[in-house]
């Protein structure tokens, strides 16, 4: 048998909306700029798939659903647009934590480089933002706040309504990088006070190289990528219509009964993670609570998490020893780092992330497999039976 | 019958493309940036698609091919490079020409608010750069040279050869817009010294929202979209294996057998432009000769370039008046402009951009219509037979 259990790092695109993008390719694949059929064919898809995704995540017409290439790209605008705003009202503070993705915090950082003063809230050893020391760090010169969702190591969900209100209250922008929370949790940007979000469709079963970012219609955009007039102006590039339906069919798939998938997918992680903190030497990263239904995220005193990740994958199974977008890093997670994880535990970690895709012989599978692995680096056991 | 010939706006994939992209995503759809088995396979198809494309274009394994996500973001990023090169050495002057694509000409006015100075040339009336203009031009300031391969709308192919070797001999870069010319023109970056070539897949039978940006291994890149290091740490974001796939299977299909689809394509277009110059009123824009295979673009005097693309559209014949890009804006083309078409007689002009999809059938079906419908405006013709 072999189960992918690393659906953190990327999602196989199901099949309905394959099929969606592959009929776009084959019917509406003219450009959406172009005035006669073929172009407007595909700008009817465009505006339809958009309306659709704008209702998904609980936004208004009137906001901007600004399609991007994917996550990086949305989080990188995002935080232009911090810059721009910043410039705009002479304000040049802003907030955001350490346990980031790289997209955030590499755009922070040439914010830095630029004048700008990046102050990175710390995590409680769970990962969570305290929301009053958030309110506390939040001056007269702060342009805006930006918070991940939910974290792509550790699964750690933030208390992102408390602290769009506070956000809100204070009259900063809140941008919350949403890439491992689209599909997987409930989002309502109205109520949760998000002016913006950015998303990646291939995080939750959609296609690679598209996603979105969401900006409150308060806000005023700014373009990362100039040329044509595509993106209300914003998103310069002809759009990439059959990857965006396919996307808004698999976001509108995803949040379609969300609730019972993510009881389902929350009893999974719950099974697997009791299983494995039986073992010797096993320690839960995150909170065990506060976490995204799919996350386990454990660390194995005195093992190797490169070597762990190895066995399992003898098993047939795939996970992950760290983010994939640092896989070739040697330096131990900036996230662990965070929550406190000395380098040696920090380094003995793996992410196992399911869904609800995962079938139950799987995750029976799943769960004999990874304690076999972790047995067998703690406790010597022999791996041929 | 219906004929699409907007080519140069988008192309429709070609079917062993869409087979090539629909197989990875059933079958190497994990990230290439983890370890185990699922994303090593997409590793690998990434691996040897970019190896096949950078064989393509006739560069060499050691310089760079950054995927983009098209051909807007590739040429952001180009001009980006320019940037940084010339904060580094000091050099604040960039050369380039009134016809580019507003990808690189807002991005060229980014920098001009940045303190670089931006000298756009003129082109002759066929839309081509003088070489010795040019090369008067280069400065000992100027960082970089930005000239088209060939016009998206006039369709006009500049002395790519000459202009690389005059920037080779000066020290400065060079970088070319190639969106239009990749897949349709012969291209060996090396012979042509080319240091930043730009490339849209959903132009040459791709997908849409992938691309490349060939760069000069002698070239520093600098990254545009910051995050995790994917692309050697230049372009972060979760490749799209599916799409990088397709566009190799696209670009190899296209620039197999070139020279004869070439041949082929130019022989249709002469017998349209021969056919429609017969006409009361007709102008071909851009020059005879040094051209885009499958461009034609006329202006017809004294009729509306709107009215006229409407018409031939009731005829079942998908053209284009102006640019894709642009289609939204009221103004008269620039490139028109530059090459000295008073305002009227540029918002006289259609595009026809065919390629060698198209058939014989088509052919004579296209010369028909259009020709019926420039002469129920020139001449008052009744469409009613």
């Amino acid at each position: 048998m072999r189960v992918y259990a690393d659906n953190a790092a990327t999602t196989k695109i199901s099949p309905s909306a394959l099929k969606v993008m592959v009929d776009a390719y084959q019917h509406q694949f003219g450009n959406p700029s172009s005035q006669h059929r073929f172009g407007q064919d595909a700008l009817s898809l465009l505006n339809s798939s958009r309306i659709k995704i704008i209702n998904d995540i609980g936004a208004i017409h009137h906001d901007y659903l600004i399609f991007t290439s994917g996550g990086s790209e949305a989080d990188n605008q995002a935080i232009e647009i911090f810059k721009r705003e910043g410039l705009r009202t002479h304000k040049k503070h802003i907030i955001s934590s350490k346990i980031e993705h790289h997209a955030i915090l590499h755009s922070l950082e040439r914010l830095a480089n630029e004048g700008f003063e990046i102050e990175l809230l710390d995590v409680d050893k769970n990962g969570l933002i305290n929301p009053e020391s958030l309110k506390k760090a939040i001056r007269a010169d702060t342009v805006g706040v930006s918070i991940m969702f939910s974290n792509n190591e550790i699964g750690n969900v933030e208390p992102i309504e408390e602290i769009g209100a506070i956000c809100k209250d204070k009259g900063v922008l809140f941008l919350t990088d949403a890439v491992q929370a689209v599909g997987h949790l409930p989002i309502d940007v109205k109520k949760l006070h998000i002016d913006l979000l950015s998303a990646s469709a291939h995080k939750f079963h959609g296609p690679k190289g598209i996603g979105f970012l969401y900006i409150n219609r308060n806000v005023t955009p700014t373009s990362l990528i100039v040329g044509g007039g595509q993106e209300y102006g914003y998103r310069a590039g002809t759009e990439n219509v059959p990857a965006i339906a396919a996307m808004e069919t698999a976001l509108t798939e995803a949040v379609t009964g969300l609730e019972s998938k993510i009881k389902s997918t929350r009893a999974k992680a719950d099974r697997i993670i009791t299983e494995l903190l039986k073992l010797k030497g096993v320690k839960l990263n995150g909170d065990r609570v506060r976490r995204a239904p799919g996350n386990i995220n454990i660390s194995v005193k005195g093992v190797n998490g490169d070597s762990l990740r190895y066995l399992i994958e003898a098993e047939g199974i795939a996970v992950s020893a760290g983010s994939a977008c640092n896989s070739k890093s040697k330096d131990p997670s900036h996230v662990l780092k965070a929550i406190g994880l000395e380098d040696e535990l920090a380094k003995s970690s793996i992410r196992i992330s399911i869904d609800e895709t995962l079938t139950e012989d799987e995750l029976d599978y799943l769960i004999k497999g990874v304690t076999k692995s972790i047995r067998a680096l703690t406790e010597g056991e022999s791996l041929i039976k």
